[in-house]
């Protein structure tokens, strides 16, 4: 039967393989202490498995407070990688019990002075019961008209407080300077001073008379989050209006909101990982993005954040690059490719770097204050984006293609070389 | 206009204001540049506020790595409380859209080495758009029919592996011993080897008739944890068996699946929170549980779990009861007041501290392994903790009280005194 895996980094102060025994059975038909009914037929049927235990290196400070013991006679810390099984019939075609399981009550288990989530295999039995993207990375470029370069978009900025007229003057301005893709700010939903219907009926009529003016259709994500109604409604209003895309702050609506936003979509659902922080970033709790992405792609998001080279975050540029590699590899059995996006602190100095670690061309580039922070306005930034990737393309470093482009020159001017 | 108070624990190498600053910034207006549009009207109208910063302590490490600057010039890491403001206007009536602002794109802003969010006050204009919690304490405790003493309960142990008839074998001699709720493990929700129905309709055979028989109506949480089509089901299949509760996994489902489970349920619910570790172990990343679970008191959750004093875990006894009192204190213009859970590792030994802590005898109190592993078996585990809360009651010690109980004594002599 197929059993179900996933790979964790580990810390403890005690024996590691102890300390994995202890989390095996908390996570499958253990507990604290051993009790009637726990026979060995049923330990064996449905006990999660220590697949391997690789030990790596030693520290001398435990990462996180609070285990038990508290030292080791050495007063070392044994770091390990850990890949534990379960089998199908104890979790069955569920992301959500799924989630439960891999990522449930095992962060504070206290044998553990740290503890990560790094990876999770979902079979075809889980992933068959979910939708999957219907658009993904080839359905986002159809809809948009371009096949054979990145995609480069934008963020409206101010991201809260542009009221929908504001806000669809500048989506025209954008346009008109040869954008493929605007998205709203992950804060800016379905808000008093910006309500959804009235922002996309502006939006979109200027984002249609462009279409109309140039055959272009610049693909607009709305930021849809909100209640389960009230995102459908959204989904269904921006369908109305001609829209080609709708945006979802996975975090905040969790698995089942994104499922069941997929479940009712005819759009590419752009999805948002505000908040990613709080899951990523310390190196021995929680969940790495490789794990996460996964439940997500499963669930049906066609495009997914992945933060961006030299970000205005603490995520390295390694870790972006995995991320947004991850995208692109097929889950084995499953399929389900999605387009990464960079996104965080971008401008034109970050593409020609993208585009030599990604091996690909397969990415959405977004700069926010990026563009609109441009010296000569938002136009200018967007040209200069363009000229970034004509650089990148050709191999030319930046500041001797900037010699001969104002607007590149501008933007490394303005957002460092 | 009513503006949106959420409370941080941060520690910068920089300049604690700056940081704060940025931090307000980039979750309203704001982003890493200026840019057009960004008017002191709209600034005024829309930018988030520093309301309080107080310093802290300084600690010569950072709690977490990736800031910048990495190091201040006297290498010290200034912490402080900060409180930021919204205007509701940002945000309108959406408890996503608020979760995507205190608790989004920040954890990882790169001025701070550590930030937590600690509180957040939810306000009658959001919480109204909401159905809150139907039975809370007093309505969970009309259904069980107790009134006077806190609500002793388990959770089914093996968690997995059991047969529906298996299931129903065991909650029959748990009700028989006189407990007044049983769970589900969280682990445990409509898999291949135990579907939900199944079980319902078995364990409900069993509850009804003790209730035939006795009078007494034992409460039973159903993990109903799934997709949205099959928790509605879920609940349904619960209801239709005379069943009086559903159990939710809030953190697999996210604030979405708890939200419309609530719209649709006749039940309490009883919200789990298996993965809780990594929002809250770390001290200064994450959130903790007195913000959190506003959210989930908001979405209707009814019975909230908490933690045990002395657990299985690495959280405190301090922040146990803390999170435990917070259930426990009316939000102010909403109310919804919810029954905290003792859960993890709990047995007989544990009640006395609990009563005394609480001051309060409103509280759901779970043995799992404390009573399924009890040396006389679990009928013996239950009078354990009976005569452990006659003795918390009268304010006798429970080793004297143990001397004349033979159950409560073996308890002790098992789980440790």
């Amino acid at each position: 039967m197929t059993r179900i895996l996933a790979h964790y980094l580990i810390e403890t102060a005690g024996d590691p393989r102890q300390a994995a025994e202890l989390m095996a059975g908390e996570q499958s038909a253990g507990t604290f202490v051993k009790v009637p009914g726990e026979t060995p037929e049923l330990l064996e049927a449905h006990g999660a498995r220590i697949e391997a235990l690789t030990l790596l290196d030693t520290v001398d400070a435990p990462s996180l407070p609070g285990a038990k013991p508290p030292k080791s006679p050495d007063g070392q810390y044994q770091r390990a990688y850990l890949t534990l099984s379960w089998p199908f019939a104890n979790i069955g075609a569920s992301l959500t019990t799924l989630w439960s399981t891999v990522a449930g009550n095992l962060f504070e288990l206290n044998p553990f002075s740290g503890l990560k989530l790094l990876d999770v295999e979902i079979p075809p039995e889980i992933a068959d019961a979910y939708p999957l993207p219907a658009f993904g990375v080839e359905g986002t470029r159809r809809l948009i008209g371009v096949t054979e370069r990145p995609l480069f978009g934008t963020i409206i900025k101010p991201s809260v407080g542009l009221t929908p007229e504001q806000t669809a003057d500048l989506v025209q301005t954008l346009c008109e300077a040869g954008l493929d893709f605007v998205k709203d700010d992950e804060l800016q939903t379905n808000s008093p001073h910006s309500p959804l219907a009235a922002r996309v009926a502006a939006v979109m009529r200027a984002v249609n008379a462009h279409a109309d003016r140039t055959g272009k259709q610049v693909m607009v994500a709305f930021n849809v989050t909100g209640d389960l109604d009230e995102m459908r409604r959204g989904h269904d209003i921006v369908l109305a209006h001609g829209g080609t895309c709708i945006m979802v702050n996975m975090l905040a609506v969790g698995l089942v909101g994104v499922t069941e936003l997929r479940r009712h979509s005819q759009l590419p659902i752009h999805g948002h990982r505000a908040g990613w922080g709080m899951f990523a970033r310390h190196p021995l709790l929680g969940i790495e993005y490789p794990a996460y992405q996964k439940f997500m792609r499963v669930a049906g998001v066609d495009h997914l954040h992945v933060n961006g080279l030299q970000n205005k975050f603490c995520e390295t540029d390694a870790s972006v690059i995995a991320s947004a590699r991850e995208c692109l590899t097929p889950m084995p059995g499953v399929g389900a490719v999605v387009l990464p996006v960079f996104s965080s602190g971008q401008s034109a100095r970050q593409i020609p770097d993208t585009y030599r670690t990604m091996h690909s061309t397969d990415w959405l580039y977004l700069a926010g204050g990026g563009i609109m922070a441009h010296p000569q306005g938002p136009a200018a930034g967007v040209r200069a984006l363009q000229q970034s990737w004509e650089a990148a393309r050709e191999g030319i470093a930046l500041a001797d293609y900037a010699r001969t482009h104002t607007e590149l020159a501008g933007a490394l001017e303005r957002f460092g070389a």
